[in-house]
């Protein structure tokens, strides 16, 4: 685990709550932060960016431009599969 | 059913084509349609978006705006829940 500033949290199947806290952590540092998520995982990205913004409105942070493509993956059968993805950007408000 | 063409296409339990074929059917009236969801439906949207965006490449459509947000439920024992939603839209290329 690297302390280092990241600017992109990965959504996957820990608790809501972790990848809030990540999230605030890394925008104490940085002015945005990106969420990404894949397939099962969209919702949970949505999620996350609302809690975050919800919580801290007004005073704190708000969501910022929102990106959705697809990514192609070989499953075991070696067939291709086409799976979804999100990208939200959540930023410090203007002071 | 109406056969008057809308604007918003809302993402529920139907298989995933169905939605794409309907949206479909919505742009070949109007400029630009958007997909909504809440909650677990969220990921779907975007497959939808995907779906028509990818085959219809070059020729045809391509995703514009993107919000996210939420929603207050009362659920059944009286508390009131936020669920997430998303709306995606849709429209005809620029000649």
């Amino acid at each position: 685990m690297s302390t280092e500033a990241r600017d992109t949290i990965f959504i996957g199947k820990k608790p809501l709550m972790a990848y809030v806290t990540s999230t605030l952590i890394q925008l104490a540092n940085l002015p945005s932060v990106n969420i990404k998520a894949r397939g099962l995982s969209i919702g949970r990205a949505v999620d996350v960016a609302q809690i975050i913004a919800r919580k801290t409105e007004n005073a704190g942070y708000s969501i910022g431009e929102i990106k959705i493509g697809s990514e192609s993956l070989e499953s075991q059968d070696g067939r291709t599969r086409n799976v979804s993805t999100i990208e939200i950007e959540v930023k410090r408000n203007q002071a």
